[in-house]
C-alpha cells in the first residue's frame, strides 16, 4: 500500500477530526507559513522527540513538496508503531496556500449578527475544514435567522455560549439547542441548572481546529464572561463601545468591572478586536488600542475612583424587559409560560 | 549625503504621498509578499525599462536585506536623473512584517456603521499610513458619531460616495462635506448639481494606496452603482443579503436589475465580500458565492423571468420617508428648510 495521502483526502480526515498533521520542516519554514492546525517536529528531530497522539489518529506528515522529508518522516513513524501517511504534493500544492498571500488558509467563518429591537449582537464563529461552529450571545426572536445561516453554511453547532444572564432580552439559548442538540454553556457563577456546560476561567472550548478561551470578568454582573478566540475578545456587556455595562444590578460593582477591563481586557495586545453584546449607537467593532484611548468612562486615563463615581452618577431606568428576561434567562431562555405548558 | 533612508522617514514620506517605492528583488520574491503599494522592476531590468514617475516625487528602492541590490538601483536611478533613496534594512526590516505572517501589512481602516430607523449601513475606509478615508453613504441622523471617528481615527475624509440616490432615508453628505471639506460624490446619472464628483463605470477613486473602482449597477434605481474595493464590493440596494432592492419606483426595472447583478456582481471571485446599504434581519455581509447559491430572488438558478415574476409580485408600500428623502437626497441631503433659510 502506498503511504501517501493525497490533499482531498487529507481535508476529509481533518473534517472527522481523525488526523494530527505534522509539519516536518525547520522552524524557519514553518514560521514563514503552515497547514493551520499542524505541529511542528523537524525530521531530524524525530527519532528523539516523543510524539503524544492518540491511537485512533493518523499522523500525516509533509514537507515542502512532499515525498523527501515528508516520506522520510512517514518512514520513521511507522517503525515506532504510529500510523502515519506523508501528504502528496506537500505545502506548496495545499489548496489554502497561494503563492501571493502567505500563510493563505481559509479564513474562520464568522459572522457578527445583530438583532434590532434590544441592539444586540450574536456571533456565529465556525472552522471552514471541519465545519464545527459556536454561538455566542443568540437572541429568541432571531432564532430562526440563526438556525437559516447555520443550515445554509453547512455548520455543526457545537456550543451555545452566553456571556452572562442578559437583563435586557431573552437568549435563544433553549430553542437552538432544541432544533440543533449544541450544548449550552454558561458561567459556573450563575447557577443556571439547565446549562450542559458551567464555564471557569481559563476553560477551553474547542470547535474545529480553534479553541476559545473563557476569562471571568465580572463587574457588570458577577458571572460576567468574556470569550478570547484567535485575535477577538467577546466581551459581552463588560466592556462596549465607548462605554461599559451598568453595575447598578444583578450585584454589579464598578470597582470589579474596573479591575476586570483593566487586567484582563486592556493587557490584551492593542490589536485585539473588541466585540461587544450590544451597541446603541451603530458601532460594530472596536480593539483593545481604541478603548484604551478613546473610552470615555474606563479609557483616557481615568482612575478607578473616577470609574465609580462615573457609574454612580448615571442613575439608568430598569431595562424594560427585566422582570422577563432574566428569570427566562436562569432557564436557558424558556420563559415561565413554556416551563409550566 | 547618505542615498538611504530609514523606515521611520519612508512611512513619513508616505504619509504625504511624496514617494514611489520600488521593489528591486525577482518578481516570485515580489509575490511571496511585498511593501503593499510597490511596483515591481528587478534591478537587472532597471536600465531598459522607463519608470514613469513624477518628479516631485522621490524613488525609494528596496531588497531583501538592504543595501546590496536596492543600493545598486538607487545609483542606476540617480544616473539618470532621478531623486532615489534605497531602504536600510530592506523588506525583512519593514514595520508590518513578520515571519509569522507574510504579508502582514497592517490591514485597511475598516468600519461598517448601522443606522437603527432606517436599517441602513454606512462604510468607512481607510488606509492606515497615509489616513486618507472615504465614507460610503452615510445617514444624516449619525452624522456626529462618524465624525467622532473620523477624528479619533485621525482621518483625513477625501471623499463622500453615495451608491444611489436614496428614497428611505437623508444622506449626510453635504453635512459630512460641510465640516470635512471633503467632496461629494454620486453618479453622473443622477443629474445632482451639488455634487462634486459625477461617478462613471470604471471610474478609480483613490485614498492613500487603495483604489476604489465604480461599477454602474442600474435596476433598482436607473443611476445606482456598486463599488469594488480589495476583496470586497459595496452593493448599495442593487444585491441585498439573500434579496435585491425594489424596482418599482425611480425608474426601476427587474430586468436591467437582473442583468447588473449577474454580469456585474455574480462574475466576481466567489469570495468576494459583500456590503449592501440594508439588511432588514441584522445580517452584516455575504458573499458572491452565497448569495449565488442563497439569494431566492436572483441566486439559486432564478431565470430573469423568474426574478421579474417574483419582483412584480412583491407589491410593496413606499418608504415613509420617501417624499422628504428623494429630494433632499438629490441636494445632496440638505431639506428643503434648509435650502430656502
Amino acid at each position: 500500500m502506498k503511504p501517501s495521502i493525497s490533499n482531498h483526502k487529507l481535508l476529509a480526515l481533518m473534517k472527522n477530526n481523525h488526523v494530527t498533521i505534522l509539519d516536518v520542516r525547520g522552524q524557519e519554514e514553518f514560521n514563514r507559513g503552515h497547514i493551520f492546525g499542524a505541529i511542528n517536529i523537524p525530521v531530524d528531530e524525530l527519532q528523539t522527540k516523543h510524539i503524544n497522539v492518540s491511537n485512533d489518529k493518523v499522523i500525516v506528515t509533509y514537507c515542502g513538496k512532499g515525498g523527501s522529508r515528508s516520506e522520510k518522516a512517514a518512514k520513521i513513524l511507522l517503525e515506532n508503531g504510529k500510523n502515519a501517511l506523508w501528504l502528496e504534493g506537500g505545502y506548496l500544492d495545499w489548496p489554502f496556500f497561494s503563492p501571493n498571500r502567505i500563510p493563505t488558509e481559509e479564513p474562520m467563518i464568522f459572522h457578527q449578527l445583530s438583532e434590532k429591537e434590544s441592539s444586540s449582537y450574536t456571533y456565529l464563529l465556525a472552522d471552514p475544514i471541519t465545519r464545527e461552529a459556536i454561538i455566542i450571545d443568540p437572541v429568541l426572536e432571531t432564532t430562526q435567522r440563526d438556525l437559516n445561516l447555520i443550515k445554509e453554511l453547512d455548520l455543526n453547532l457545537l456550543y451555545i455560549l452566553e456571556t452572562h444572564i442578559h437583563a435586557d432580552h431573552i437568549t435563544g439559548s433553549s430553542e437552538l439547542k432544541k432544533r440543533t442538540g449544541a450544548k449550552s454553556a454558561v458561567s459556573k457563577k450563575a447557577g443556571v441548572c439547565c446549562a450542559d456546560l458551567e464555564l471557569e476561567e481559563n476553560q477551553e472550548i474547542k470547535f474545529g481546529r480553534y479553541t476559545l478561551k473563557v476569562l471571568e470578568t465580572p463587574g457588570h454582573t458577577d458571572e460576567s464572561l468574556s470569550f478570547l478566540c484567535e485575535n477577538m475578545i467577546f466581551t459581552g456587556d463588560s466592556l462596549m463601545i465607548r462605554g461599559t455595562g451598568r453595575t447598578d444590578f444583578q450585584n454589579g460593582s464598578p470597582d470589579v468591572l474596573y479591575d476586570s477591563i483593566h487586567k484582563k481586557i486592556f493587557s490584551l495586545p492593542d490589536d485585539t478586536k473588541i466585540y461587544p453584546a450590544h451597541d446603541y449607537k451603530g458601532m460594530l467593532s472596536s480593539t483593545v488600542l481604541c478603548e484604551k484611548e478613546f473610552n470615555p468612562r474606563v479609557g483616557s486615563g481615568k482612575t478607578k475612583d473616577e470609574f465609580i463615581k462615573i457609574m454612580k452618577d448615571l442613575k439608568l431606568a430598569d431595562p424594560k424587559n427585566i422582570h422577563e428576561a432574566i428569570p427566562a434567562n436562569l432557564a436557558c431562555g424558556q420563559t415561565i409560560s413554556q416551563r409550566i405548558s
